[in-house]
């Protein structure tokens, strides 16, 4: 089975290493738009038009499934994809909600989200929780962990700074969803930060989803992977061997 | 005269702002290329392809000049517009080496220069500037003062830390070149960690460059602005307002 991972950059290969850690496909390409990224500062109209470009490309490569990596393009384009798409498409925003489902038992649990500018500003990472009965939703922005993480800064003073200017108001969390691709750099700190609170990854939630929706619970031995990008599709190939180390 | 501002985003209207303080044009239309901000991120042909695509966008405007405010697009774009452009196009790095020229007299000045990554991997300044026999000076990218500023972060904890990150080992310096649009908004602040070096400031460089090699000595009563963006203009006009108040 092949599948497509579409990321604005190069926060997708979180996604994809839990894909590769997990064995689920034969073939993965993966592209990042990595000239407009980000595209958690930008407006609904242009999310959706940068998606829609995005599956254009997909179509030279006969894929299976898409797999939107980007919470902010889950968060905006999915349906306008889903409309025009001959393949499934899936996003991180309905697989994180499923993996709350599975993780927590309490539905008076109290939960973090946190993401982009436009994921929060979506909603749907609480529309949809609260239609599970989960009670105790908060909703952060944290726009400044995007640019730490793709400026390698994961420990450090500016890192406390940020997670003291977002979270330092909060009551106690239990459960913090990771609503962007980049945070799992952040994860310990982040639920460190938070008391260790619970966190829910996008990338581990997709496997899980894709097992449960998709029925993909083949192993394959290898993978084979292609990465494009918009832009400097070195840089993404670098960061790629960076962070996903002998899983490529 | 009319005037073209061009910038990656929002970052071009403190250039706006010396042009409006100091009455130099009749009429100026902003463009902010917000659906692809940032460029500072992104390699040479991608922001050499954006512009040209900017100027393609001014071309329904009748402008008699073309000031690239953006200080990304004026490392590696600026000679590709003049090569199509049938008007003037000036970027921000001349015009900031002949602040220095002018403000500076001892070739022995410790320079520090600040930018994005493209424009401190572009090299332009310290060049230039060693063409005019500077003989002291230090280039450091600091990208992450960008996002910091657009999301309002101008004091604090998280900036300071930010200022201790890139600035720590440095040694005495002078002057700062403030080589990216937004850094003025954090001019004070750069300027007192670096025992009050003396700034240099891409739209004050513009206005005396604009005097000084295209005439413009003119003072104009009123300025009528027109802004556009790529994405969300609305969200353009409201930092214009917060940013440039009354001049508007």
């Amino acid at each position: 089975m092949k599948a497509g991972v579409f990321d604005s950059g190069v926060g997708g290969l979180t996604v994809l290493k839990s894909l590769l850690e997990n064995q689920t496909f034969e073939e993965i390409i993966y592209y990042g738009d990595t000239a407009r990224v980000p595209y958690g500062t930008k407006d609904k109209n242009t999310i959706i038009r940068y998606s829609l470009e995005a599956l254009e490309y997909f179509e030279n490569y006969d894929i299976d499934i898409l797999i939107v990596a980007c919470n902010s393009a889950s968060a905006h384009a999915l349906n306008a994809l889903k409309d025009v798409a001959s393949i499934p498409v899936i996003g991180v925003i309905d697989s994180g909600i499923l993996a709350v489902q599975s993780k927590i038992q309490d539905k008076n649990s109290n939960i973090l989200v946190i993401g982009t500018t436009a994921t929060i500003g979506s909603n749907l990472y609480e529309i949809g929780l609260k239609d599970e009965e989960f009670t105790n939703i908060t909703s952060i922005a944290t726009p400044l962990f995007v640019p730490l993480v793709e400026e390698g800064i994961l420990d450090g003073d500016i890192l406390d700074a940020t997670l003291e200017y977002y979270f330092k108001d909060l009551s106690k969390i239990d459960t913090v969803i990771l609503g962007c691709t980049h945070f799992p750099l952040l994860e310990k700190k982040i639920s460190s930060y938070l008391n260790d609170a619970i966190t829910i990854h996008s990338g581990d939630s997709i496997v899980q989803f894709l097992e449960n929706e998709y029925n993909c619970t083949n192993k394959y031995e290898t993978t084979s992977i292609k990465f494009f990008a918009s832009s400097n599709p070195d840089g993404l190939k670098q960061t790629a061997k960076n962070w996903l180390g002998k899983l490529l």
